[in-house]
């Protein structure tokens, strides 16, 4: 079941503040360590520290890696060197070179240095790779076995690791003398199988993989694509490296995912996590100034037509809707880019039948708002030259902003920037004086020419 | 290695057009199924077809999932029953009921007529479920064994099911007589057990497990938590009904944001997969005509100021900056009201503490914008009143706006309405008027009560 993590919380602080805390926490030490960590986020830094220096080490070990990277650079720093060496040794590699690679530069050398000669190695070769790719995100753990060896040796191989690799596994991969990757095998195939059998014959066919330089986002299309639960990664030799399993690659799907989302919305992932009322301000900030600054420009933009709108107060009603129908189409059409790149169903070929299409769906949505606001503005002011000001406007507005919003994520994404970036408010507001600017120069020239 | 899908679609039409196709189509049934369904959307339907009577049934099964499910209607459309029964029945229990349940009723009746005893029982099992909850993403073939036999009568279930359950597992769950799960034994564990050992001996505690009519949100944030790779589904009497795998919820997650993102950006999540220009306009129109009707109330509030505006016409120049900010900032807060309600970091109980926490964001984010755009419309103008209005008027705007921003959303989910519908141009336009409104009348007020 579910636990609360408030009340889990409760609970705990109740046993740390008591007179025997190392006693009473015998109780929880069978707890999972997701529910301890998700109820540390309702604790005092100082009952967590406390907390994880009486539980078993392993279990220490996995609630800092479930702790979420803001509370646990806080608990670390609050950890000697050593006390954070005895629990790194109890992590999977891949959890152990992301402690270590979050920690103060002197602080990371000390513990590396209480590390065992073996896994400093290994978090040494994890660190070499960049953070978002494949080898960044792989586990050095894999259990592998030689092709020359029988069904039963794979099997004694399997006795042999599974203290070792603490992860529930179902794939053996098979490698030649060099290291090679040759195959799999699943462990039901393995244990149906003839024990003199040789690996080589009982074996599938490797099917996907990873090089460990690629980028974690198109590891986690490969996972998706092929329904996959692990996948090894070789190096360019095909030698095999380790495995990354699903569970990291649903965090990368979640982190990506945010991502997106929160540059659409104008503020950063981080916010998601975040508590501090003054930092949450200070990461929608920027997005802010940058709408404010538009707006100035806007402002600028409109005081430069001021006699066409005096002559025509009627003028400025509709500027808002020029504005807010640009970014409007914007949004759309950029969100659509951003998100087809993300799942890499665009790629650079298609990239132009893409705008192509985004253009053919501009004319359809344009014609039809063009049409519906010209009624509008014709019936309502009984004015014909104002409905087809803002109809006109309206049209190239749309048609306009929507190819821009559909190109810049393209473009952005050819010159290996974040295409993300290109949504949100710094669409909206890009269109927005656009939209002003085209609507303010048709109306000078429909009404004659001043401005 | 991920094959590129638009040439291996090249090369598929090649053969299919050649004159012994079912000759040619032999070099390709090795294939990965996700790989021959990619290319699929390359194809002619035609060709599509003809593909799929070609290949074996159990691969075409598999493409078949692996369709999409836009092309899928279309394909299924053009198969007669007794070539959709063919497929289903070689396909997992999950996907069948899928299949099933996407056919028109008089042509599922006939499939499922077609069908064998136990696959028609299993579907029905299935299709009872809600299909967004646990029971309607769970499958059937789950690898159990009585609770009174030992590690070796295990290991021989496990031979007899292999070939049945043909997607891999490595979770082998114990249940007593009246099939009441227990607890569970991954495969390495078993492995090493002592044959002669009782299978509740060898066995883990149970840990995590979904309640069939549980939502499938709730059970991907399990997933997400735990770091699970399956799940079982039990009744309320905990008797084992099935089993949920990771590649599943990682669907799950990917519409789950998916739906959030297309909110935001105004338009369906169906988009993403949509390739008719037409289609793909008549998606977005609904949100535009939105924004369009939203953008004429804008021109009627404007209308009414007429006097204001006229005598002091620099109060246009600032309607964009505030209507846009507002708009802004309600994005940002409902966004983060979205994700945060999606991946169950707020709660009923602390929605309250949520929103007081938006109320400081935004008078810290306010008095920012209001100080910025005070100074810029003083100096600018050198009219201080102007000053005084705009910086006010943007000040009580993103006030109102972010709470209204973060309101919205958690309101629809306390009355149990997807909250990503308060964000994207609904949000907007509706803050644009109310931005308006706000800005006119305190200027109305300032410079002396016309209006």
């Amino acid at each position: 079941m579910e636990i609360q993590a408030e009340e889990f919380a409760g609970r705990l602080a109740v046993v740390l503040h008591a007179p025997d805390p190392a006693q009473g926490i015998l109780e929880y030490r069978d707890s999972e360590p997701a529910d301890l960590a998700a109820a540390c986020r309702h604790l005092q830094e100082d009952d967590i520290v406390e907390l994880l220096k009486l539980l078993p080490e392993e279990i220490s070990a996995d609630v800092i890696v479930e702790l979420g990277d803001d509370l646990r650079e806080d608990i670390l720093q609050r950890l000697t060197p050593k006390e954070i060496a005895d629990v790194v040794e109890e992590m999977a590699t891949d959890d152990a070179a992301d402690v270590v690679s979050e920690l103060e530069e002197a602080k990371a050398v000390e513990v590396v240095d209480l590390l065992e000669e073996e896994d400093r190695r290994e978090i040494a070769v994890l660190l070499s790779y960049p953070e978002d790719s494949a080898g960044g995100i792989m586990r050095l753990e894999v259990v592998w076995v030689r092709s020359d060896r029988t069904a039963a040796r794979a099997i004694e191989k399997i006795r042999e690791l599974y203290g070792e690799v603490r992860e529930d596994f179902y794939i053996v991969y098979v490698t030649d003398r060099e290291g090679t990757l040759l195959g799999r095998i699943p462990l039901p195939r393995l244990i149906l199988a003839d024990p003199d059998a040789r690996v080589t014959d009982v074996m599938e066919e490797i099917g996907q993989q990873a090089y460990a330089e690629q980028d974690q986002e198109e590891v986690a299309k490969i996972f998706r694509k092929y329904d996959l639960v692990s996948l090894p990664v070789v190096d360019r030799d095909q030698k095999l490296l380790g495995v990354i399993t699903v569970d990291d690659i649903v965090d990368v799907i979640h982190e990506e995912a945010e991502e997106d989302y929160s540059r659409l919305a104008g503020t950063d992932e981080e916010e998601f996590q975040e508590e501090s009322v003054l930092r949450k301000a200070s990461l929608r900030l920027p997005w802010l100034v940058t709408g404010l600054v538009g707006g100035v420009l806007s402002a600028v933009v409109l005081s430069r037509f001021e006699t066409s709108l005096r002559s025509v107060i009627a003028l400025t009603f509709f500027v808002p809707v020029i504005m807010a129908m640009g970014g409007n189409v914007a949004i759309q059409s950029s969100a659509v880019m951003v998100r087809g790149l993300a799942l890499g169903e665009i790629n650079a070929r298609d990239g132009m039948a893409r705008l192509g299409r985004e253009l053919g769906v501009s004319v359809i949505t344009g014609a039809v708002c063009a049409i519906l606001i010209f009624f509008a503005a014709w019936l309502w002011w009984n004015d014909i030259r104002l409905g087809i000001v803002v109809g006109g406007a309206m049209l190239a507005v749309i048609l306009i902003s929507t190819s821009v919003g559909a190109f810049v994520p393209l473009s952005l994404d050819r010159f290996r920037i974040d295409p993300a970036l290109a949504t949100g408010p710094f669409v909206t507001t890009s269109n927005d004086i656009l939209g002003i600017l085209i609507y303010l120069s048709l109306a000078s020239w429909i009404y004659g020419g001043v401005g």
